[in-house]
């Protein structure tokens, strides 16, 4: 099978029950008791002001109830990551059920590659184009050896289960990831470096362009709640 | 303020993101690796059949993409015992912000008052007439009196927090609840008492009104998964 | 029988599997990547630097190895707020499996019962001793006449379980709970009013009680782990 | 740096706060409400009785207040696998923060490499000698290379956070697990394939390889909650 090379990662949403709506009725009923159906007459300042002192306040239970999901491709190295979000749902292909493609990922010219400072406060410098140069053939080399002698034991009549343990981590895989809008601040707010932070992070690049298209996605669907997440220095509620 | 009795919970979906086409492509992903786009194009049959079997085989995850939230109305000691399933979104209304409103569940003349057997495998009875009239007038009077002294409180300046200390288990309260289904069928496996059960449960009739309205509108959103449900033996996965 | 009215709660440290040395090991797994033995080498100055750090960072997972289980006895409206915890385990006594006891909360001349203020940011005023005998005399009265309704019913046949409807929410209840340090950070963080805060919160006092109780236990435990977490703000990790 | 190819992996108990009577207590606070302390008068006939009646009946909570902490070292797709559990916590090394060591997963003359029938239903045989052969030579073939091409970048001054990406998921990784027993039950329904099973399970082998050690060192922790479980037909409550 021809081998694929690539970068970047590939976020597709596919669907969504989320709205900046949703925030005001969950709201609302702690001092209302009762089903909100006005929203659509609120003035958007009055929404924007509601969803601002919740998210200033910390609370953050009305904003479990919109939820998304997404198609995400990202290495494995990523899901590693990502998986380490219990609170969202995850079906994930498997190499126990189906033949892995040889789909990998490699750095680009954009991808910093030298880390300089201590654990914990890392900051990236592009690297020389020699870097560059070693780092994009060995990623080649491994993974075409790799996958050939994953070739070869599947041919061998070895299980995909066991014959899959020679693959790189830099391997894609696809998966379903279902959160809702409060999971999404916190796994924004922890994977994915912003200026405007209250608190700093340090998230490896990769996971951080899934974290960046989640975001493009999820503020168009709740612009409200975003500017408010955004505002309150992106501390999740 | 004039007292309102009454039976029954209300059980409103106010939204939903949730079909059995989300399972399917859910659970594709494990074989295919890709973004499935063809579930309109597959047989009914084949649909079933691959629900039948996640369900039968306990794999969960599919089942957690599908999304529903409710509106419910129902006593306190029905949300008492709700809100110890954790796989759940809860916001409640607030005696803390608002003045909670004289309504108090009473049990009707259908339901069974005389508990007969020993903890855990308890029958029900429907008792005498006699034992209805003192259970309605206990009820109606316990509720009067405890209001009473609320408004008197009230009245007098003290807390909103405070004042509701008297108020009675049976006073209703209203949430939105917003759970996948997976957590739908955990909630109904344990509270929901159904002949085809696989595993017994013996939950208390009034959080069972509000399953039994549950399963109702999550059986009409995803059809195949709740015969699935149903025919496994009512088993959670 | 006979009934008690009181104030306070009650909160027992019951076991507990928690010390600083657990958030150690923890965290030098991802730099180490071995199990670390030579924790009782360490100064107290790497201890305490290495926790301090975690806590900043907001690494959280190295919290979560340090498990405490308490007892705890206090009224319904208290446990109302506390399951809402999510991440933690109770065992709660039952109203359908026992007679509850006549055993209820009422405020002492020390709780403060006038709120002044908006929602969100209220402040609380002693109030003057007259609003403090008409709570003392509402709450008695309120108690002792729900009581005696259930007792009346109880003694007709009726069901414990229907006839405990009638019970008021300051009807004192006893759990066990099980937590591990970092959810603990994030009850005490939301449970707990402290000028030292970085974020305010305003919990009703009763729950603070048991906040206030569940500090001291683990602040003894967990002496390093607890400077860190009032040094860094209260923000949970 | 020297290559180590093995088999296998390593589970330690590293503490633990779970004993047969944890549950013992929090099950009678339902009937009690009261901090029970005589559970060492019980009988083992009595505390067996209970346990059983709650495993049978589905009551789960009692059985959360039971946690153990484990040092477990394992390939890093074993990781991949244990870590969709959400309902525990970890800590895993990070090939962000050090150099990850040149261990490696091989399967071993036992290891049933040919796989038969479709999925979810599979079943494995032992594969020939020549089979045996081939795997253990692509393994270290595909480990070595991999390895040389993720030193060859650390010596060129890439990060070892790109490094990483060429290794395989053969790579052996290690990780602090703390569980509760309900987790551990559910684990062990999923991860291990008894023929006393309730339902069948289907684990790949090197994930069974921890289920089993896990099963070892918690049954001598809670031989009657073990027993009862197993009597249970490993149908987690």
């Amino acid at each position: 099978m021809e081998l694929e090379f690539r970068s970047g990662v590939d976020v597709e949403l596919v669907k969504s029950s989320a709205a900046d709506s949703d925030v005001i009725f969950a709201a609302r009923v702690s001092t209302q008791g009762e089903r909100t159906r006005e929203v659509a007459e609120d003035t958007e300042k009055a929404i924007s002001g509601l969803i601002n002192f919740l998210m200033r306040e910390r609370h953050g239970s009305p904003f479990e109830h919109s939820v998304m999901t997404f198609y995400v491709k990202a290495p494995i190295f990523v899901w590693r990551e990502h998986m380490r979000h219990r609170i969202a749902s995850y079906n994930e292909e498997s190499g126990r059920y189906r033949v892995l493609e040889p789909c990998f990922y490699v750095p680009d010219e954009d991808r910093k590659l030298v880390q300089i400072g201590k654990a914990g406060a890392y900051t990236f410098e592009l690297g020389t184009p020699e870097q560059h140069k070693i780092t994009d053939d060995s990623f080649r080399e491994a993974c075409t050896q790799a996958y050939q002698q994953y070739e070869k034991m599947l041919a061998a009549g070895v299980a995909r289960e066991v014959a899959r343990g020679v693959l790189p981590v830099t391997t894609y895989s696809s998966a379903y990831v279902t959160m809702n809008a409060r999971a999404m601040m916190n796994f924004l707010s922890l994977r994915r470096s912003a200026p405007d932070s209250h608190f700093p992070s340090y998230p490896q690049r990769e996971i951080e362009l899934v974290a960046e298209k989640y975001e493009d996605a999820w503020a168009k669907l709740m612009p409200i709640t975003h500017s408010a997440f955004v505002a309150n220095g992106r501390v999740a509620p």
